[in-house]
Parts: C-alpha cells; structure tokens; sequence
C-alpha cells in the first residue's frame, strides 16, 4: 500500500551522520565533523522521526517521514510524502512568516527527510502552559503567523491561478487529511476501536455524545465544511505542541497536514487547545487555587490571539489586495469604503462561527478520540482529569452547537466565565 | 502564450471527413462513405468551432477548440485545453445524468476536438424561450442534471480522496475559470473596454452601477465564494443556450467551463437566464399582451426548478450517502434524522442565497458586460430593449444584494410580480 522508492532509508544515527555529512551547507552550520556531532533523537508528535544535531558551531534540526504512523507502528501504514508537503508548505509560506516559523535548510526527495533550523532554547507552548509559564506574546505572534500566511496564500492576494496551482498541489496531501476527516471528524462522534477516553470516569458522557443528534448534525457540517471551502493553505494541525516557544520567542512547526481549507480550522485547532490549557489547569495545582491566575491568563490569550488575527488580516484585506477576490478596483470612494468595511465585518463574523466550530470539534478529539493532550493526560488523578474533561466537553459542545449565536470572542469567554447564562 | 502541439490542426470540411472517417465506430454510425456526408458549421457559443454531421445511417455533432476566442479572433488567445476538460467532465458526468447530456463518443487528445451525439430534433431552450414556445420538463430535467451531478461529484456520494483528485485535474481549467472570474465577477462592476451596453439609454444606469457601494461588495462576495467554495464538479456555463430542447426532451450541453465551485453557481446561472427570458418577453410581442402568459409561466419554471433540485438533491443527500461529508454512521435513530432534516434545511437556505445571488450577477453581466443574451440582443427597439433591461438590472441588483433576505423561491418570485414590496 506505501511505495517505498529505492534509496531510501530509515537514518539511523550513522545513517544520519553521513547523510548530514555530504551537504556543506549543513557541514558549515554545524561545524567540525560528523562523528563530533552530538545526535539525540526527540521524536514528540505522532508520525514521524526527529532528531536534534549539534556541532561546535552550531544545530539543525532532521525530520524524516517514515512509512508507517511512529507511534502506531507499521500496524497503520502512512505514505512517506508528508514530508514533501511540509517541505513544499515551508517554501509556500517562508516568505511571509519570517521570524515565525524555522528556516528550511535542505530537503531530501528520496529519504523523505528535511534538515531545518534548531530552536534548542524553545519548549513547545503546550509544556509551558502546563508548567504554568506565561508567554506574553506567543498567542500574538500564533495570530500573526496564520493571518500574514492566510491571506498570502488566498485569493485576495494573488491571482487565482497560483492559488488554484497550489491548491491542486496540496490536493494530494490526502493521508494527512484521512486522518483529521476521522480522528476530528468522524471517529469521535461513533464507535470506533481508535477512540479512547478516561474510563469508567468518562463512560456515560461519552455513550450520550454518540446518541447527541444535534451535536452529530453540526459536526457533520464542520467536516463538510474543512473538506469543501478552500480558502487559504491552512498548517492544518495547529496546536499548543506545533508552537515553539521560548521567554522571547515564537515558532511554529510541523506542517506536515497542510493542506487548502478553511481560515477557521488553523484558527479553531489554535483556540481549542488553548481552552484545553484553561480547562485542564486545575489538574496540575499542587495546592488549590494555585492555578487560578494562570487560567484567567490564558483566557486573556483566546482573546488576544482573536484580536490580533482580525487587527492583521483586515489589515491585509482592506487594503493589500492584488488577486481576484474583492477586486481593488471596485472600492475607490469613501461610500465603497464603507460598504466594504460592512462585508469584512460580516466575513468575520462568519469566520467567528468557523473557529468556534473547529476549536470544539478539536477538544471532543483530544478527550474521546485517538491523540490525546498532555494538558489532560498528565493529570495522574483519573477522578480529576475526568471532572476536567467533561467541563471541557460541554463547552465543546456549546462551541460547535452554538458557533453562530456569538457576536465576539469575548461573548464566547465570558459564558466561559459564568457558565449558566445561556448566551 | 498559446501552446499549439505538433499534429494541431484546425479541421476544416475536407479534414473533418478524413478525421470522422478513421473512426470506425463514427463511420458505422454514419453509414455511407466520407464523400456522401453533408457536413453544416453551426459555431453559436462564443469560444469553439461546431460542426454538424450527417450521413445515410444517422449523425454526429463535432466540436474543436481553437487557440482563440471564436467570436474574438487571434487577438484573444485562448488555450486549445478547453476541449480535453470538457470531455473529462463529459466522462466524468455522464454516469449520473444518463439521457440528460449527448453521450461523448470520440476525443482527439491532439486535435482537442471531440465527437458526440447529435441532437438533430433540438433547439436551444433560449431559442424555444424567445419563439414563445412552452417546453414542460425542460426546468425540471435541468434540475435533475444539476441535482445528480453534483451530488455524485461531492463528499456526500464519496471518499474526498476521489473528489480531491478531479478537484486538482478541474483546477487546471484556468482560463475558462478567467473568463467566468473577469466577465461574470469582475469587469461589469469597472470601467472595461469588453463591456457593452444598450447606448446612450443605459449609460445612466451603468454608471450609477460603478458607483453603487453595496452592490460591489456583495459582487465582492460572490466571486470570493465562486473561487473558494469548492462543493462539487460544476458545469459552469449553464444558461439556457446550453440547454437543447425538444418538445419531449432536455439535454445539456457545452461544459467547457467545468470546475469545481458552489453549486449555487450552476442552479444561479440556469435561473439568472430564465429571468432574462421572462424579462424580455414584452420585448417579443408582435401585439401588446401577447407574451404575458407565456412570461409567467417562465415564472413557474423557475420555481419548479428550484422545488425539484431541492426535492433530488435533498434525496440523495438524506440517504444515499457514502462519502465524508455528514457520514452515514451518525444518523441512525429518529432524532438524529430530525436534526439531520433540520441540517439539510439549513444548508438549502444557503444554497438559495447563492443561488440568487449568482442569478444576478448572471443577468447584470449579460446586460452591462461582454457577453450578451440574445433574448434582449434580438430586442430590435433599443428603447424597448433598454426599458426591458432596466428592469432586469434593478430585479439582479436586489437579488445580490438581499439574496439572504429570502426564505423561498416563491417569495423571490412574489416580490417580482409585486415589485414595490420591500422583501
């Protein structure tokens, strides 16, 4: 079922010496010679292989596609050319992320593997929001990184031919999108043999979320809607685990999902795992309370992280346009102003609904599907994680159900707030 | 610009004998010889040559893309391409909409000409519209050749892997795609030297058009959701020129600017057109009076249009799922299929403000823009045929604008026969 091409290999820690050995770019950045490189390998997301190298003068930072998902084993076969398309979204997006995401530095078609920049002084967002740190401008700059890509990659920016040129190039990335159709938008909502939860805590919540035809019908529409609007490359897997992070610093990583489809999945993966954050806090308290500011924080990071989103990309849309959609030439005069002002508000509020909608979709997922979240699964205390978990369930359910009846983010997190007001 | 393969060559008579002639299965249905064929040009759409021909057994219709706009000439360079997506969709339609379309028999991947069945007893429903002729299934057929081509073509009837894959062949279609972007979204709202109108006596209201805030934006719109809102394989050209007629039977044709988009686009586009038949009917009328009723039964082919797409396709899409999109597994008992109704009932409304909505732009760009209908075009009085026009532009203006606005076909109609009322 997976092709494997001659010539490639799994690298293994010889294999990878060598491999970074035969490219001077590599060579140079890392300085002196292969076998003084320290290699550690840090495989942390689900699919593939990742290894940190380090030399005298410095580190990148080898990632390799194997045939099979990592943590599944060769039990789910996965083609190799994920790596392609992560290497083919970072040259699409390179341009307009600089600062936000690691530089690509080499790319091997025939190994499926890419040699990128090292962030050694980062952790990613989602251990240090469970470590209870702050990161005053991760959310912003998350915010910054899909608005200045988003827009980049859409019609409103580019003529629709190199937009419909990448959108048939993505369009292949189909392993990827297999999964996020059923692990976000299929296997969580019936009975399949992937899905797990905290049992027998989470028994009867999980049994009621199956028989929810409300919740069924408006999930269905979230997936209609990931596989049928094609507004922009999308990361496609945007987590709190795909932001790196240091006290200074922010950059996103893992792209291999990406893929055309809605501005509001990016944002709504985004969001989820931040209310994951929230909603999970308690958890990690050694002495009750302890955590109660860092949630109230991380609240605030929704907030701004919408903010700036819509700050950006109107930015963007009111005014930076060069491609067919919205054309330029129809708003000259004060009133065209006006008028297209209205329709961006209106877009936004259409883009609300989506994130929202994504944003809960994401965090039934991570609790009653297959990949789940540290911020949950490091709650030793299966009691506790399971209260966490259902409080963080019914504001999914809320989210997705009631995506459209929300005029700002602020509505959104002040029902957060007050839990019983029906908003 | 554009690319001529070795082997191209426009087939003029005497090519196109030799050409049907090394096809048996063309000569078997013939019959006779090449010499004894009678061979008539009949080029009527914009882009393509067409040739009709007959021989003692029965006939064939061809057509040929040229490396030019037809009616143009060379100085409109056009990629010969178009024939070879016209037969993809031709192949890829043609099991769902079988008596609904003129089975594609033989296609010259070098020639970019193709082979089909003719239709000798058929007009075009345009034709049959402005001669004052009733045809009772042609609307309701129509809507069975959208309904079940689109829904074949979508998530709801398949795996997205299959849809992905013609979505990336269709988002090679480019420029027939900018043709619809530039002529239908694009130059009827700006000043542009393709654009033209019935003159001096529209002038006011093309200018005031330009000017008009609120209608640009909401054109904004609809491009911007032609161009990313990918939900099945269109036709994209489907006015009633491409619609032939008998008094027993409706087939459609002419598909050179397939593509995926909204479905909302192929319904809009049908309907825009039918309006513009009822519009200028008055225009028609050899005595004052004498059109009325034929008018508004044109009127109830509209609604009759909508009720059936909307009846086929709710079908389809309520049980004859097997695709990603809303999966089958979630709705099994008798409150999943409620909320599943109520889903689907929303997901109408939408689609009726995009078809509206398209509607209008249909009918704006065929009075102000390059490409005019001949149901006004043949409107000899330019007085009559403005005041006809004028009342089209104003009826497409509300349409785009408050295309939201409206719950049911049957009220959009109301509004018209009652124009004053403010729906």
């Amino acid at each position: 079922m997976v092709t494997i091409p001659t010539g490639y290999e799994r690298l293994n820690e010889a294999g990878l010496r060598r491999w970074l050995a035969e490219q001077s770019a590599l060579v140079a950045r890392l300085g002196g010679s292969a076998e003084t490189w320290h290699v550690r390998e840090v495989s942390d997301g689900n699919l593939n292989v990742v290894y940190i190298v380090t030399g005298p003068a410095g580190g990148v930072c080898v990632k390799q596609s194997l045939p099979y998902v990592r943590v599944a084993g060769e039990s789910w076969p996965m083609p190799l050319e994920r790596a392609y398309f992560e290497q083919l979204y970072l040259r699409a997006s390179e341009p307009h992320v600089q600062g936000l995401a690691p530089a690509l530095l080499y790319y091997d078609p025939v190994r499926f593997a890419f040699a990128m920049e090292l962030l050694s002084e980062h952790i990613t967002l989602r251990h240090g929001l469970i470590a209870g740190n702050c990161y005053p401008n991760a959310a912003r700059r998350v915010a910054e990184y899909v608005a200045r890509r988003a827009f980049a990659t859409s019609v409103l920016a580019e003529p629709f031919e190199r937009v419909y040129d990448r959108l048939a190039a993505f369009s292949r990335n189909q392993a990827l999108v297999r999964i996020t159709v059923d692990l976000i938008f299929t296997h969580p909502y019936i009975v399949n043999e992937r899905n797990r939860w905290t049992t027998p805590q989470l028994d009867d919540v999980v049994a009621k979320l199956r028989t929810d035809a409300t919740l069924k019908a408006a999930a269905g529409r979230l997936g209609q809607r990931f596989l049928t609007v094609q507004e922009a490359l999308l990361h496609g897997d945007l987590h709190t685990g795909s932001v790196m992070v240091s006290a200074t610093d922010t950059q996103v990583i893992d792209a291999e999902f990406a893929a055309y489809g809605p501005i509001g999945f990016d944002l709504g993966l985004f969001v989820g795992n931040l209310l994951m954050a929230y909603f999970s806090q308690p958890g990690h308290e050694s002495r009750p309370g302890e955590r109660t500011t860092h949630a109230q924080w991380i609240l605030t990071q929704v907030s701004e992280f919408w903010a700036e989103f819509v700050r950006l990309y109107d930015s963007s849309w009111s005014s930076a346009r060069a491609g067919d959609g919205y054309p330029s030439a129809f708003f000259s005069t004060a009133e065209d102003q006006r008028a297209f002002a209205l329709e961006r508000t209106r877009g936004f509020s259409e883009l609300l609904a989506d994130t929202l909608g994504f944003a809960g979709a994401e965090i039934i997922r991570r609790i009653v599907g297959f990949a789940h979240n540290r911020d949950f699964e490091s709650i030793e205390n299966p009691e506790v994680r399971a209260g966490l978990e259902q409080r963080a369930l019914t504001f999914a359910r809320m989210l997705i159900v009631e995506s459209r009846g929300f005029k700002t983010m602020d509505e959104v997190l002040q029902s957060l707030r007050a839990p019983k007001t029906s908003t």
